[in-house]
C-alpha cells in the first residue's frame, strides 16, 4: 500500500491544471512513475491492488488497470498473479541511488556551442509578423489573389492527386524551375536554365547555403556597408570574417577590391536596390566586379531580394546575366513579390556548384513542399503573377510618394527622406539631435516599428535614422502613423531640453 | 551599321532554341549586349537605325526600339537626337580591353569549401521520389484523407484571411504548438509544454540545428552503430567527430559512454526502433543514458522518428519523459505519420535552449509556411491524426507480416528477415555469398530500391544484407516485387557460380 505522503503526492500530480491535457489513466500512470524515478517508491515495494488505489482516487478501476499496464509495458513495475504489483527491480540499479528532483532551470549551466552562443547574441533574423507601420520589407498581402491561388492549388491537387504528398526532388519540381527560369531571363535579364535553378525556403536558406558552401569558417567576404543584417548575420553564424566595403551613389565602391590588402573569396552584394540605401550599382561597377570575381575566381553574391518593384523605368540587369565566367550566385525570393507565408526562394548557381548545394540543401532540411511548389508554378504560367507584380508596382510607387510627401510635411523638423527609386522601403535620416535608439524605442510603444540604421554600419557612422516601411499599408494608415510619429518625436525632443535645462 | 558577320551573329542568337522563351525584342538587346560584353561592338560605335536593323531582321520597327530603349535604360548605350545610338564609353573601360566569352564548364575550377567540398562527397541524404518496393522510411500516401485535409485548410483561410500570407513567429503557430505538445505528453508519455515546442521543416534541420548551436567544429558526438546516416551525415556536415557506439538487442551500450575514452558532449540515440536494427533502447539503459548526461552536462538527441508505428503493444514511453534533469531534445517529425511533402518536423526542448535554437533557425530559413501549421493543428485537435495513425499501424502491422512471410518463402535462400516489432522497415540479412552492392545494384535495374546495410555501419562489419522498406506498398505489390527480387537474385547467383566456374 501506499503511505498516506505517497497517495497525496500522487493526487496532487492528477490534480495539477499544467497535467490537465492529459487523461486520467496517464495522470496516474506519471505520477507513480514519477515516485519511482524520485526514489520514493523503492525497487520491489508493491504497489497497491488496483481496487484499493481505485477506491482512494475515487476513480473506476479500470482507469487504475490501464495506468498499472502501462507502467508494466514500459518496464516500471512486474506484475505477478496472486502477489500482485511491483516496483521493478531494473529501475533500482540507477533511479534507486539518488533522488532525481527535476532542478530549477536557472540553476542549469548554459552549454551551447560557441557558434551556438554567438548565434544567440547576434539575436538572429526578426521578421515583422503583423505588420506595423513601418516595418521595413513586408508587401501589402491584403489585396492578394487569394481565391485564384486556391484554385490553382485545387486544380493541382486535382490533377495530381496523392502523389504531390510524397517527397519533391531536393532541387525544386521541374514546372516550377523552368517557370523561374523563364521569369529571371526576361524580367531580370538573367542568363538562367531550368536546370541552374535550385528551390529554396527563403533569400535567408540561400545566404546560409552560401555561406557553408563556399566559405569556411574565417574565410572573409566582402560586404556593403551598410548592409542588410540577415546575410552579415548568416556569414557570421558560419564563421566568416565580414569585410565591410562603403557605398557612395552608385552603390558598392568596387575598386576597394582591387585594392583591399586582404583577399576575400566571395562579395555580398544587393545591386538592384541596396539595403537599407537604396542606390543602384552602376554598370560599370558591374562589370568591374565581374572581372573582379573572373581574376581571383572569386563568388559574387547576388541577392536581388525586391527587383520587382522599381519605379523608374525597368531595373538595370542582374550581375548574374551579365556575368560570363560563371561567377555569380543569383538570390531571388517570393517573399516580397507575393507573399512571406510561401516559404519559396531560389538560386540561380553556376554550373559547377548545382550538385554540391542541392547536396548541402539535403543535409539542411531536405527539400521544399510539392504543392506550393506547383500552385506557384501555374501562377506564373498563367500570367498571375506578372499582374500582380505590375498592381503591387503601381500601389507602392503611389505609397512611396505619399510617405515623402508626409515626412516633408509633418516631419520636417526631425528626418529627411532619401526617395528610392525602388524597393519597399525608405530611409530617413535624423536631423535633430534625437538619440536614434530613443526614438525608436519611444516609437514602438506607441504601436509603431522603425528599423534603425546605425545597427546596418560596420563602421563607425554618424548619421542616424531609420528604415520606414510603405509596402504594407494604405496611404491613410501611412497618415495616421507618420502623425502618431510627429507626436512621439515632438514629445521626445520636449522632454530632452526640459531635462537638459534641468541638468543645467 | 552592323558588319555581316555582327548581323549574322545578332541573328543566330535570336534563333537559338534556347534564347526561345525570351520575346523577339529581349532576344534583340542581349545578342547587342553580347556583342558589346565581348568587345566585337567598341565604344563610340555607331548602332543601326532602328528602321535599318528591324529591316534586316525582317521584325517591327516597335521591337527593335523596344530592344534600344533597354540596352539604353541599362547604360549599354547612349542616344542622342540626329546621331542614333552610339556603344556607350564606359562600357569599354572594362569590357573592350579583352574578349569575354563564357569558358566551357568542365574548365572551370572548383571553389568549394572544405566543408562544401566534404558535404558534396558525403551525398547528402536523397529521399526515394515516386517510391519503389523496397524504399525505406517512406508512408503510404494513397489512402490519405486528402479531402479532409483540403476541408480543414479551406477553413483556415476563410477564417484567417490573407493574414495567414504573413511572416509566422520563428518558434512556430501557437495552436499547432499546443497541438503537438498534448499529442508527445498523451502518446510518448514526453514531458512538454507548448513554449518548449519549436516547429521546423524535417527532422534534419532539427538535427542540423543540434549539430551547430549544441557543438563545435571538431567536437566529439557519440552515435550508435549503425546509424541513421542523414544524422551522421547532418553531424559531419557541422564539422563534428562522431564517435560510434555498439548496439546488441537492447539498444546502445551505454556502459560504454562511461568507458568511452574520449568524452563526447552529446549522444544521438534513436530509442522507439533503433535505425535501422528495429531494436529498442532498455528502460535501464534510457535511466542510465540519463544519468551519464546529468553528470556530464551533456546532451541526448533523441530521434523518434516513426513511434507512431509501433505494433506490439505500446511504445516504451519516450526519453525526454523520462529525463527529470531537461538533458534531452526530443525530435519527431510528421513526415511517417502523414506525408513527406507536408515539411514538418519539431523539437521539444529544454527550456535553456529556446531562445538560442529559435534564433538559429531564422538564420537558418526564417520560419515554416503558416497555412500547414494551422491545417495540421486542427487535423490534430479534431481527432484525425490519431485516427488516421490508427488505421496505418495496422496497414503497416499487416504489410511486415506479409514482407516476412514472402521473404521466407521466396528469399529463404538469400536473406533472413529481421522481424521488427515497430516502423516502416525490415532490416534482412544476406545468407549467401552475393555481394550486398552487386545485389543492390541488380535490383536497382530491376526497379526495385534497396538500402545497404554496410554503407550504416561505422565499424567494419562482416554482415551485410538490406533494409526494406514494407510501409508504402500494397501485399499483391510487395509480392511482385519480391518474386521480382528474387528472380533478380537467383540470376546473380548463376552468373557468379558460372563466372566462378570459367575464373577455376
Amino acid at each position: 500500500m501506499f503511505k498516506h505522503a505517497q497517495l497525496e503526492s500522487v493526487k496532487a500530480w492528477i490534480n495539477n491544471p499544467v497535467h490537465g491535457t492529459l487523461p486520467l489513466y496517464a495522470r496516474i500512470q506519471r505520477a507513480i512513475r514519477q515516485l519511482i524515478l524520485d526514489g520514493t517508491l523503492k525497487a520491489g515495494k508493491p504497489l497497491p491492488a488496483t481496487r484499493a488505489l481505485a477506491k482512494s482516487l475515487e476513480v473506476s478501476r479500470d482507469t487504475v488497470e490501464t495506468a498499472y499496464s502501462q507502467l508494466h509495458a514500459e518496464g516500471f513495475i512486474q506484475r505477478h498473479v496472486g502477489k500482485g504489483s511491483l516496483v521493478s527491480e531494473q529501475v533500482h540499479q540507477l533511479a534507486g541511488k539518488k533522488p532525481l528532483r527535476r532542478p530549477s532551470p536557472n540553476k542549469v549551466a548554459h552549454h551551447l556551442s560557441q557558434r551556438g552562443t554567438a548565434m544567440l547574441q547576434g539575436g538572429g533574423v526578426r521578421d515583422f509578423l503583423a505588420p506595423r507601420a513601418f516595418a521595413p520589407g513586408v508587401p501589402e498581402t491584403r489585396s492578394f489573389p487569394l481565391a485564384t491561388w486556391e484554385r490553382l492549388e485545387r486544380q493541382v491537387l486535382k490533377e495530381h492527386g496523392t502523389h504531390v504528398l510524397l517527397h519533391s526532388p531536393p532541387q525544386g519540381m521541374a514546372a516550377l524551375r523552368q517557370a523561374i527560369s523563364g521569369y529571371v531571363n526576361l524580367e531580370r535579364g538573367a542568363h538562367a536554365t531550368p536546370e541552374r535553378v535550385l528551390v529554396l525556403t527563403s533569400s535567408q536558406q540561400a545566404l546560409a547555403l552560401c555561406a557553408n558552401v563556399l566559405l569556411d569558417a574565417d574565410d572573409h567576404i566582402f560586404i556593403e556597408d551598410p548592409v542588410y543584417h540577415g546575410a552579415r548575420k548568416a556569414f557570421e553564424a558560419a564563421g566568416l570574417t565580414c569585410l565591410p566595403v562603403p557605398l557612395d551613389h552608385d552603390g558598392m565602391q568596387i575598386e576597394r577590391l582591387y585594392q583591399a590588402p586582404q583577399m576575400a573569396k566571395a562579395v555580398f552584394l544587393t545591386p538592384s536596390h541596396q539595403f537599407p540605401t537604396g542606390s543602384t550599382l552602376a554598370l560599370e561597377r558591374r562589370l568591374a566586379v565581374i572581372e573582379w570575381a573572373r581574376l581571383h575566381q572569386a563568388w559574387i553574391i547576388e541577392d536581388d531580394y525586391d527587383s520587382e518593384f522599381h519605379y523608374a523605368g525597368k531595373p538595370k540587369a542582374c550581375v548574374q546575366g551579365l556575368d560570363a565566367h560563371d561567377r555569380t550566385i543569383y538570390i531571388g525570393t517570393f517573399t516580397k513579390s507575393l507573399f512571406p507565408g510561401l516559404r519559396i526562394g531560389y538560386m540561380v548557381l553556376p554550373a559547377e556548384l548545382i550538385p554540391a548545394m542541392t547536396v548541402a540543401r539535403t543535409l539542411m532540411d531536405g527539400h521544399s513542399a510539392p504543392i506550393p511548389q506547383l500552385t506557384l508554378a501555374r501562377f506564373i504560367e498563367g500570367g498571375h503573377f506578372g499582374a500582380h507584380v505590375r498592381t503591387m508596382r503601381a500601389v507602392y510607387a503611389e505609397r512611396r510618394n505619399v510617405l515623402a510627401a508626409l515626412v516633408r510635411q509633418y516631419l520636417a523638423d526631425f528626418l529627411e527622406p532619401k526617395v528610392p527609386d525602388g524597393g519597399m522601403q525608405m530611409p530617413c535620416l535624423l536631423n535633430c539631435d534625437i538619440p536614434e535608439h530613443d526614438a525608436i524605442e519611444a516609437a514602438r510603444q506607441a504601436g509603431i516599428d522603425l528599423l534603425g540604421l546605425t545597427a546596418l554600419h560596420a563602421s563607425k557612422h554618424d548619421q542616424t535614422g531609420f528604415l520606414m516601411g510603405f509596402a504594407a499599408h494604405s496611404p491613410h494608415e501611412l497618415e495616421v502613423a507618420v502623425k502618431k510619429l510627429a507626436d512621439v518625436l515632438r514629445e521626445l525632443k520636449k522632454s530632452r531640453t526640459t531635462g537638459i535645462k534641468r541638468a543645467q
